[in-house]
């Protein structure tokens, strides 16, 4: 058999090798995509009859409660044009009008990279991973947890943009507090146009934040394109439950504006910002997104948003968040379900866990949130990878831990071919009974892309991994972001455009005192 | 929010108290049952179209392939009067001659424990957890791997009872090595019976150890309801590819014979015993257990039988097998098609990996394999908890931290409930817009059941767990297995039937030399 097997290995290294190309492990080069199509179906757990009756109450939240929302009279006036009920901040919306709004919505749209080859399509079957979005402190194995700094931020997009698994380079992959709030996000625009080459998203703190990073997406893409494509988003948060806030509206606003998307998301804790049970959550969140949805194209009609969800259970010993439940993964099913309802593309959570260090529960409570939010059908996977310490910190290991499984869900999503030659009827008829494989003019055909092969799963023998160190997961996710970072080259950027960026910076923060809150 | 939370946290201890119950952490004790009924649906991924050339590749490699039968003439002649072609051990079927002989067997069938509130049934929407089956080494964080001992073997089996989230024994939980192998099996059953009080499995290495695990049944149950009912089940190995080995169907026929279930299980290495390809090594796992099935029939007309599934995969890198892998998680949900196509039962692997460490390796591949059974509607979901070390070793640290998964699977299973409490229309009219859900009436009717609460994930904030001395899920999970060793107490066994099972090891194992391998 080994011998079979090292005549296999050494065909695959001339092959690498003429080809020329990164790989990470013996990983099938043909996994590689600037996003995925995926082969599999979504997860479908409830009947039409229980999403209606999901629809329904959301429809009489909406109707009987109401959704506050605060400090932006030009969201108000919205509302009063489309015909809402407007009492002071509340707003109650007639059943169906906000489906209505919303349905001016693009189902699927494209979200434009610096390189080309990057762009990825956002909604339908297409299936994009983005990094963990927002933790203020990183982890690594040798300095324990600290502050995140421009230079861990950096880091991170480095090993992003390092892995083929991530399409994305996603947004605030930790908040770089060495810089002052109200210069930040300027230095993590620019950061992500530096450093990656991928689509990214930019800052929402903060209307003038959300414009500044729209401006800087001009100066790469230039302005008219654009006002006629997407290239960066904005993630906006609903204050739940059932209040949108001022500077979350204004920085939705300023995306539909700009033609680029928001992603609405509402964060509902379940017992403390929502029911405690599952239905009644969902329902909630449904109302909260749709409303937030339909103010996208009150602002600009036909402006691309996504359809946000991010449930989450608490735990009733220490009243903390907890993440990578089994409540909050089936719960998402339903929420797929519903945003197809409405063709819009949906954005979930994905990878991510209370534990404090990159260990066995990060990675349990990890993957069954990542296979939820790959089940559920979700288009734009935000928290892909990083997350650990119930979304306060971005772990330097667990961030590659979860980009090798994130290659492994290429894998998955493929699902089972049928054709001819996968179904093999010919190795059959060459091999027989009690025979192998190995050897086969099926298994040479095939075995190139046959399995995924994790660069970070130990699969040796036991003898073979103690004479190797007996090391764990965690301690070779450690050597292997050392690895990639010592060998990162950035992607080409224009100088013009760098120069570009860099006087935009300087004279937007020259006359501007530092706001460190 | 602390204040009502530590409200509820005092009722809560209350009502546990008054209840007297034995409790894991917080998890809702309305989770607790012998086993799942799932309000889930199963994961179906490919069409009607497709299932069709699956089923009629399988029936191409039976009728012109063909599998060997070798060392047992009793199955060819069961063959040549049911009317398949038999050439020497080579035997090949019409199409559609398996499927009919099949449909004798039950859709689903009652497994009776000595504790009847511990039955369980098995097929349609049931699922059982059953602990890792078969590993020669045992490890656990103190001692590292070595060898497992009949010492093991109970404590395993005492791990294994205390957990509400198992609901089976098992059968072979971990290999006693220092027991002679001829006598092995019958230790192995008085320890399931004497320290369990689920239902459990015998021994198939040979047909005599085979019946003296189902006389030490008859000795528990008596041998007229061991004739009527399900009380002992059998995993059998397909010899893959395509060759079924006598000291395999002799057992099988053993099990049919005395109306036991045998599980029938081919062990398909993706690339070594099978084609590299996901839908040929489908095909030829259908045909394999197919045949299986359909002998047990033969032997004894609507004796109960579990359609078995193991795929995996392989390391072109190292030839080791691969474990949790994702080619393997999707190609189950076919087979879990295929079988409901036949009204089989379903038995599925579960939570394994190829780390040598309960880390976090051990959980994404354990989670990603688990979840695959869950998803793809398996009854009997083997390998629940503990395997690590590629099927190699069963791990004190994976075990409970796989019954603690177990445990969160039960919540997942149950779905999301629609129904006018659940959509908590009163809690939003109670609450509104800005406020939390904490006190409201609707929380405090329905917290106890709310959410899953894991006993080994840490959801401490970061300094509480700091302070509480940084540990990892697998401290967490060494610290707990020994806690419930020492708490553990045995079932009651009636006293006359302990005897008689004593006596009967004494009598069969008198006469009989020691055999080692």
């Amino acid at each position: 058999m080994s011998g079979d097997l090292q005549e296999l290995e050494r065909k695959e290294r001339r092959t690498r090798s003429a080809r020329g190309g990164r790989r990470e492990a013996g990983a099938s080069p043909a996994l590689r995509v600037p996003f995925i199509r995926r082969n599999i179906p979504t997860y479908d757990i409830l009947s039409e009859e229980n999403l209606l009756r999901i629809e329904q109450t959301a429809e009489r939240i909406l109707a009987e409660v109401g959704i506050e929302f605060r400090d932006d009279p030009a969201v108000l006036d919205h509302w009063k044009r489309a015909g809402a009920k407007v009492e002071g901040a509340l707003v109650r919306f007639e059943p169906g009008m906000l489906r209505e709004i919303v349905s001016s919505a693009p189902e699927t749209f494209v979200q434009h990279a610096r390189n080309p080859a990057n762009n990825v399509e956002i909604g339908g079957k297409n299936v994009v991973f983005s990094p963990a979005y927002g933790s203020p402190f990183v982890m690594d194995l040798d300095k324990g947890r600290r502050y995140g700094t421009i230079e861990d931020f950096r880091n991170l997009i480095k090993l992003a943009q390092s892995s083929p698994w991530l399409h994305h380079s996603g947004g605030t992959i930790c908040e770089p507090v060495d810089l002052p709030v109200n210069k930040r996000h300027l230095e993590m625009v620019y950061s992500h146009i530096k450093y990656s080459d991928r689509a990214f998203m930019g800052s929402v703190t903060a209307e003038e934040r959300a414009e500044e990073s729209i401006e800087m997406a001009r100066i790469l893409f230039g302005a008219d394109f654009v006002d006629q494509n997407c290239v960066i988003l904005g993630n906006v948060n609903v204050n739940s439950p059932l209040v949108w806030d001022g500077t979350m509206t204004r920085a939705l606003r300023a995306y539909a504006r700009a033609n680029q998307a928001a992603v609405i998301v509402p964060f509902i804790l379940g017992g403390a910002m929502g029911p405690v049970t599952n239905a009644g959550a969902i329902a909630q969140a449904y109302a909260e997104t749709l409303a937030g949805c339909a103010l996208t194209q009150l602002e600009r009609k036909g402006a691309p948003v996504i359809f946000g969800n991010f449930l989450s259970s608490m735990s009733l010993r220490s009243g903390s968040p907890t993440f990578g439940t089994p409540e909050p993964a089936i719960g998402s099913m339903v929420i797929g379900q519903l945003a197809r309802r409405l063709k819009l593309p949906l954005r979930c959570a994905g990878n991510f866990s209370n534990s404090k260090l990159p260990d066995a529960q990060a990675m349990q409570e990890g993957v069954m949130s990542m296979l939820s939010a790959v089940h559920c059908g979700a288009n734009f996977i935000l928290h892909s990878a990083g997350f650990v310490d119930g979304l306060l910190s971005m772990s330097y290991e667990k961030f590659v831990m979860d980009t090798d499984f994130c290659g492994a869900l290429h894998s998955y999503m493929a699902g089972v071919v049928i054709d001819d030659n996968t179904l093999a009827m010919d190795a059959f008829q060459e091999v027989g009974p009690g025979s192998h494989f190995l050897g086969s003019a099926h298994t040479m055909r095939n075995y190139q892309t046959a399995f995924w092969d994790s660069a970070l799963s130990d699969n040796e023998p036991f003898e073979k991994w103690s004479a190797a160190g007996s090391t764990d997961m965690a301690t070779r996710a450690n050597r292997q972001w050392k690895k990639t970072l010592a060998e990162y080259q950035a992607p080409p950027l224009d100088v013009a455009v760098d120069e570009a960026l860099r006087d935009y910076i300087e004279r937007t923060t020259r006359d501007r005192p530092d706001a460190w809150y």
